[in-house]
């Protein structure tokens, strides 16, 4: 595998360096070996070269370009120092710091297995034509010698490596849906946009989305709630979204295992005079300061919720409930999701921002798994009358990753099963639902206990609406007339 | 008005002073002339006494009391002050450091005109018979040398002043319901949550909302939809809630205005490592680490939608739209509203996480004004079925405060109308809704263009679902047999 790195870097010097060029052009013809240095024997041409330079007052901007060894960002390092020791000795001027303004690293990989696809752009990688191009900006000279960009490679590197491919595929298909023929094959997120759907918004991943994407999905969830929620007597709650660390922080895996998939709310302090700087740098030079506002906030104090059921465990923690009380079901549609995808946002497939409908329960094992199952059922029955090709696969999700997991023809022990769609575009899979059951895992970590010692088991199940109206839209396309019959009337009835 | 301050402070020093307990007592005894030196003539009993001290290894506990001279903050830097010179000299004891676990200020004001309550709550004020309290928690050197209290004394003091109170009681009636008995006169509040309807979460100002909470609250979602929205032609969208900086900018009145009402957003970092410190401290010590959370994370880039119509001028923000495409109807109830108000919370009335659902509009001013009058007048229609006592009252919303309000006969001139409800158990009104016509000030500050030039306007409406539910249950009592039969009929309907 090819790697090729092209940095545009600027060194930011004392003074002028107009009067000195003769001096900086003479230590670059002088150093070339510098930029070589270190690079195995025959492997001198995938050092780094100089491409250009420029002095602009007191900047120097370089363009380098490297293979794997001498990466151009060490090479921007190693030309610092050497101006750094050439000017101070001579001129007496000092190199007063070192950025990059533009990264880009390409790998040229050829075949890209699909099941890495997520991960490599959650890492925040662009997929096209066989490579996977990682564009960074605005690095600081603490990135650059912390050694970020190495770690983002080698990330990059593990991914592609035979036996985490491997692992990956291996996914275990339980049910499955007949095919059926698919007429609409192009993106319907590209369509969405130009129709007017969905409008563009400047936060990453986020989208605004108006008449009639909104409609259908106020169907589908209509639809899930009548057809699910109804008759399996799950009623409706309304969860914070706003989840408190102290709450946050029983939830295994999350804070301790993805903190970097979160977003992070700080409250404003007590004292409104704090935001007076802030206030008049604001009012005088129409600026936002993100330090000033840095200084002035109290700490981190909560998470947005990207699981949408902490608070169902929480209404019971440190609580006694009676077995006889359960099974207690609720759902949950109140509001957003949130999760930070890093670079990997991906049209109406991967945002940052959507929505779910989550059902949760606690009860016995029996009724846990029982509900998990009738509720897989009952969104089944659901798709098979919306026309839409499924299938269900088994997997472990990354909270439940401690032990191995189970396939087993005990429904019961089976953690999550993933109901999934196909998208025609794509000619690949499209996850919509997770069906899971805990175990004990949050009856131990809320302390929720049962009234005599018995066993108490949670579940959920997030149907992500977002995604269902996706796979919906890739299946039957953006013409209402060819939508079936069961959404157009829905749509119909709820006056949309 | 009495003030009286008491305090419980810490002073740490540099080695355990249990050995010179004899000279810190001294001390105390030498110099009681200190607490009160500085007080007018003949207030020397409003000036500072210590209650109380206890050594506890190297940490001098302290309480102190106070009037208005000397406040016992300041009484506290004087102590500091006195032990650190002479513990210094004669035991070479550092002060190493000053803080008030608690410090509680009792003002005295016999009658408090209801008129200030909220803006006292805002501060963090509790209110409780003709005493307004107010409680600091863990107050830092900085917080007690920087005058945070006093400030947040003269605040205090301020709003107390008869000009203020006058200003805020002149409010203009515009039309009003005929009176009706109240047969429920308790704080539903409490009810709901004896009957678990809503269950506390450790978020300041945060409920979990259950059944039939939810059931009550989506009937008059729904309602308020099929009788405003439908006849009058409003589309649902759905709007982010995060919102970025630079979005929140354009919204005159709020970052430049009341910064210290928001919660603010941080995304993690790209490099998922930077994490390893906090994840290690959390799973060894299992304990968050805000400093190291504060380090990793990036500057805060959001808020939580304090408006939620941030999005719907944002929409159009840069283009051309022609009035002929306009009147532009849309609504959005899409997730929860965020507003921080600091120690203010009250019950259902004030919480910090609300839901609403936000008519907007963009059009010529006659059409904004008069679909403004519309949705009033549905509105009023709704309140009048479900047999609740209401008025309508001009106000000036505070990003409206620039020029003087207008009260004029000319509905078109009105920048807002309140929609207020009757508290029985409170003698006093409750503000449900918000109806806004904006002229160009958001067409400007967005920078939305008419196709010819014409004058554009927006408006919005704001919907507090959340208030709707509290005054319908401070007038109707939570006994369902007893709600009126529009309510009762939509919650069946909704399979509730």
């Amino acid at each position: 595998m090819e790697v090729k790195f092209e940095l545009e870097g600027v060194l930011g010097f004392s003074r002028d360096l107009s009067a000195v060029a003769d001096r900086v052009k003479s230590v670059f013809e002088d150093s070339k070996q510098l930029l070589v240095k270190g690079a195995p024997k025959g492997k001198e041409d995938e050092a780094a070269r100089l491409r250009r330079w420029e002095i602009e007052g007191n900047k120097l901007r370089v363009w380098i370009e490297s293979g794997r060894y001498v990466r151009a960002h060490d090479a921007l390092l190693r030309i610092g120092k050497a101006l750094s020791s050439e000017l101070g000795r001579a001129h007496r001027i000092g190199l007063r710091e070192i950025g990059a303004p533009t990264y880009t690293i390409v790998f040229s990989v050829g075949e890209i297995p699909s099941s890495v696809e997520p991960e490599l752009r959650k890492l925040g990688c662009e997929i096209s034509g066989g490579q996977i191009i990682l564009r960074l900006t605005d690095l600081s000279e603490t990135d650059i010698r912390g050694r970020m960009v190495d770690r983002l490679v080698s990330s990059v590197e593990q991914l592609l490596q035979p036996s985490v491919v491997q692992a990956k595929e291996e996914i275990v298909v339980v049910r499955q849906s007949k095919p059926r023929e698919h007429r609409f094959t192009t993106d319907p997120f590209e369509e969405a946009v130009k129709r007017g759907w969905i409008v563009e918004f400047p936060g990453r991943g986020q989208w605004i989305y108006l008449h009639p994407y909104t409609a259908l999905l106020r169907a589908l969830e209509e639809i899930i709630i009548e057809r699910v929620a109804r008759p399996l007597g799950f009623e409706e709650v309304m969860f914070p979204k706003l989840i408190p660390l102290e709450v946050m922080q029983r939830m295994p895996g999350y804070l301790d295992g993805v903190p970097e998939g979160m977003y992070y709310v700080s409250p404003p302090p007590r004292d409104p005079e704090s935001f007076e700087n802030f206030k008049r740098q604001l009012k005088l030079m129409k600026r936002i300061s993100a330090d000033e506002l840095r200084k002035v906030l109290k700490d981190p104090a909560y998470v947005l919720a990207p699981a949408q059921c902490e608070p169902f465990y929480q209404q019971f923690s440190r609580k006694v409930v009676s077995l006889e009380q359960t099974p207690i079901k609720q759902f949950d549609r109140s509001g957003w999701t949130y999760r930070w995808e890093g670079g990997g946002v991906e049209g109406l497939i991967r945002t940052q921002e959507f929505r779910r409908i989550e059902f949760v329960m606690l009860g016995s094992p029996d009724d846990v798994a029982e509900l998990r199952g009738k509720v897989l059922d009952h969104s089944i029955e659901i798709l098979d009358d919306l026309e839409i090709e499924w299938r269900v696969t088994e997997a472990t999700p990354f909270y439940m990753r401690e032990g191995t997991r189970e396939t087993s023809t005990d429904p019961r022990k089976v953690a999550t099963y993933d109901l999934e769609v196909w998208l025609p575009y794509k000619k690949d899979w499209l996850e919509i639902g997770s069906y899971n059951v805990h175990r004990t895992k949050f009856t131990e970590s809320f302390k929720i206990k049962e009234a005599k010692g018995r066993e108490m088991w949670t579940g959920c199940c997030g149907f992500g609406t977002s995604r269902w109206v996706v796979g919906f839209l890739a299946q039957h396309g953006l013409e209402m007339e060819a939508w079936p019959e069961l959404v157009r009337q829905k749509i119909r009835q709820m006056g949309g």
